[in-house]
């Protein structure tokens, strides 16, 4: 069976660290999430945003956050998907800026097989996006749930 | 000036209540947020997501909390910018499916000036995003920092 090849929650013991590619943000990739989801001067224009807090375009946070996910994914490499339950502490606590690149660090905290649902597990993690100079831009707990591979 | 004549800071007490306009979310919405940002087979191709947990097609999380932001962006109308500082308990209750329509309800559980920055404002809220059945499909609570009009 293909499916059974692919990883699965016995592949995330507690412990378990990975580290994502990173992935280029661009300006235009700023300007485009925020004029659909988050349509605020510091995320709009360059030129209104050197007059906000920011001193300049930052990322929306939820398109870090969206970014972020994705990374996550392509580190996780689950071909039967992983299904998010919840986050805690989602943090920005530094700007995210045109031409930054980022990364993201995941450590598992906790496995465990899901009662109600035979053949998965649920697991617990901590993420870290950092840019290309190592400041975290973001930070989550969350709890996830993945086929097991041995079902 | 026009700056003061926009809402800020002093318009939000605690037990402000604010209810979004909707939005439709589309099976194209889904696709292409999903592409790029949340690449998994329930998000991705209602075919395949039939054989999932979900039993079809879905929106990423992060498509709901994306949305989610634009219309709490538009319901606030605070043009000095609101800044996220923080989410606690993120969660997705039920799936949000082509043809959903979302709204958001907000609701200022704290409000109290910056220390560290006269001028603003910070406020703690909870929003939650409902569909057309008003079914809970996120809710979270945050911290979020917005300037004071009077200032």
């Amino acid at each position: 069976m293909i499916q059974s090849m692919s990883r699965g929650f016995e592949d995330f013991p507690v412990g378990t660290r990975l580290v994502s590619h990173s992935c280029a943000i661009t300006t235009k990739d700023i300007i485009d999430f925020a004029r659909r989801f988050d349509p605020q001067g510091f995320h709009l224009d360059a030129k209104s945003a050197e007059k906000t807090l920011f001193g300049g375009l930052t990322a929306s946070g939820w398109h870090t956050a969206a970014v972020s996910m994705r990374l996550f994914i392509d580190a996780m490499n689950v071909s039967g998907g992983i299904v998010g339950l919840g986050v805690d502490e989602l943090k920005w606590p530094n700007a995210v800026r045109p031409g930054d690149e980022l990364r993201v660090e995941t450590e598992i905290l906790a496995a465990r097989r899901s009662k109600s649902r035979p053949g998965y597990g649920i697991i617990r993690l901590y993420n870290i996006t950092k840019n290309q100079r190592g400041e975290v831009v973001q930070s989550f707990m969350a709890n996830a749930m993945l086929p097991a591979r041995g079902s």
